[in-house]
């Protein structure tokens, strides 16, 4: 069991109320869940969680599987990252020597899993590996983590997800992508079991490197389950497959949070500048969800809320940065920690940003997860 | 511990008898082994192992563990193979998809020594991997095989030798290598431990893809306790580093043996023709070696002693030749656990190409690697 041991002298307590709104489940059961008139700064938050807590010691105490917070549920891919560093590309028939290599866990869900996990909140994840060393590298990372992996299925009859990044001295890295169990093997209609962690959930939290029938199936659970359980806010990471979102599952989706090329490719519109990142949400919206969760990299990030300002939110600067890899999976997957702790959205924002100006220091994507104290103390020093 | 039944009906009696050579220590220490005049068909044996036994029956209840036998020790490489199948190679920041993706213990080393013991004698490997998935995965591919593993080391400070092999539709495979534990971090001097495995070993085999201080460190402590010892054979496969074969280790190895292509790369001549081969053979024994066993694909192999008339084998035919990987570690270890055995040399090439030709009916490299009883099968069948 993760404990966290806080400085008494850090507090970072929420300004603002939460804002809980029920759904309804429609007759089919689809694209019906009205949502409230969301109040700036505070636009979603779970039901079903404990009352709103503070980024204080005390609420820190009960960040665990003891805990009675119902958890973080990630679903989504993880992969082991296999890194090789080369002078160039090899040409056909041609065998050349790395200079370095190294294989890590990775893979979006997988991140954002360690992620929520080590800032202290309990989280689950929910994929699919190949029984092979990848899978093993892959679950004894998460589990390292304190991520539960109950949810974690073996599948026999393909390789865990993986990818080959070439890295190149000018920047430029290839790379090669074996999907894995990552998109092959799900079963028709999930489990009982991975449905039933998910309807339990406090937040869940989708990406898309797993099929998009996995996610909708998932995010419709939560909106049905919603008719007798309380709202569960739905985050979809929009990194991933570059195919067209289905219009079904955008319609299940609480936040869609894209980075600023994610949002362009998805709606096929310029986003160079605030004002066209602003036209790009719009046609989100009317696409079926909305709110948008735009990370601007170096600019920061910003949440648009249909029919209100967009909130923005500037970077939290770092010293150096190192290695942007697993910063956007840091920044939603501390935002989600945030908003089912029940804090306002600027309180969301600053930590997810501080989170992700942690990640940018350290190396690697998982190894460079900052935990719970670590965010606290930066959030903390430039308030 | 591994044991292997055989049917009744088969024989495969040696008609040779074995030629043992003890070798002086020089007061330098190094290359100084005088070898026997060599008979033709049976030029090496081990001179400290059980008395010449046949591929029958009863000599196969003795080949584990438990049994007298001085074992084949493979001092080498262990790889993870990454393959991943893909229509092209990926341009330079460009990210594609593989078709599939499967990742293989391999490695020259471990193939031989999993050769080794397929083939029911006591093999030994001793190498290093990192501390992580992929040495997990090799050492469980060993084990799996009943390669005797006290000697694998583990090193922390960097990964596992691995090779990213990109397939593509013509044929053309692009690999990249990293070196990882097969190439840093060897002590400078071999623990006792490990060279004490060495010197009671009966015949000792040895590649090209650890550091040539390594393989001299162990070819030349076999030749040194040949004074106190039995001469033990040393064979060199020249695969793996095209760097130029330092002259102290071949003149420390009994047996180099190249395909044709390497023996073209180690002595700058040209090897299309058998009499070239035969030219660069001579090459060859001037810097130091007096036997090469030249691995010819397609054409089978040849022996060439110094002094005497090449002889040469032929390929065992197979129904249908489904991949080539692994086959020549087959051909060299096979040879080499026949040798051991006491057989003579016509049967030793024999039993080598009997090998190779049920290594390339089957995909992979270890999992195309035959037990015993499917050799001595063929070997039998083509009598």
């Amino acid at each position: 069991m993760r404990t966290v041991t806080l400085s008494p002298s850090i507090h970072f307590t929420p300004q603002s109320q939460t804002n809980n709104f029920p759904r309804k489940q429609s007759p089919s059961g689809i694209n019906l869940h009205p949502k409230p008139n969301l109040l700036q700064c505070n636009p979603i938050t779970a039901q079903n969680i404990a009352p709103p807590t503070s980024f204080a010691l005390n609420s820190l105490k009960t960040q665990n599987f003891n805990s009675t917070n119902p958890p973080l549920v990630v679903v989504g891919s993880a992969n082991a990252d296999i890194y090789v560093e080369i002078d160039r590309l090899p040409k056909e028939g041609e065998t050349i020597s790395a200079k370095t290599g190294q294989t890590l866990a990775g893979g979006k869900g997988a991140n954002q899993s360690v992620c929520g996990s080590k800032l202290a909140y309990p989280t689950y994840f929910v994929g699919q590996v190949g029984k092979d060393a990848h899978g093993k590298l892959i679950s004894e990372a998460l589990e390292k983590s304190g991520v539960n992996l109950d949810h974690l299925n073996t599948v026999a009859s393909v390789p865990t997800g993986h990818a080959v990044v070439m890295l190149q001295p000018d920047g430029q890295n290839s790379i090669i992508i074996v999907g894995g169990a990552n998109v092959s093997c799900w079963p028709e209609t999930l489990s009982d079991q991975d449905l039933e962690v998910v309807r339990n959930a406090g937040i869940v939290l989708l990406q898309r490197e797993i099929p998009d029938s996995v996610n909708i199936q998932v995010a419709k659970d939560v909106v049905v389950q919603a008719a007798r359980n309380a709202g569960v806010p739905v985050i979809l990471d929009a990194g991933g497959m570059d195919t067209p979102l289905p219009r079904e599952l955008l319609s299940y989706v609480d936040i869609l949070s894209p980075n600023e090329t994610e949002l362009g490719r998805l709606t096929g519109m310029p986003t160079n500048t605030f004002e066209q990142i602003n036209q790009a949400v719009v046609k989100c919206q009317k696409m079926g969800v909305k709110q948008v969760l735009v990370k601007l990299g170096g600019q920061g990030s910003a949440l648009f809320i249909e029919g209100q300002e967009p909130m923005r939110q500037p970077i939290v600067s770092a010293p150096k940065v190192i290695d942007t890899t697993g910063a956007g999976d840091t920044f939603t997957a501390a935002f989600a920690v945030a908003l089912v702790e029940g804090k306002s959205t600027k309180e969301c924002l600053i930590f997810a940003a501080a989170a992700a100006s942690l990640c940018v220091q350290v190396k690697g994507a998982i190894p460079s997860m900052p935990d719970r104290k670590s965010v606290l103390d930066l959030v903390h020093s430039v308030q």
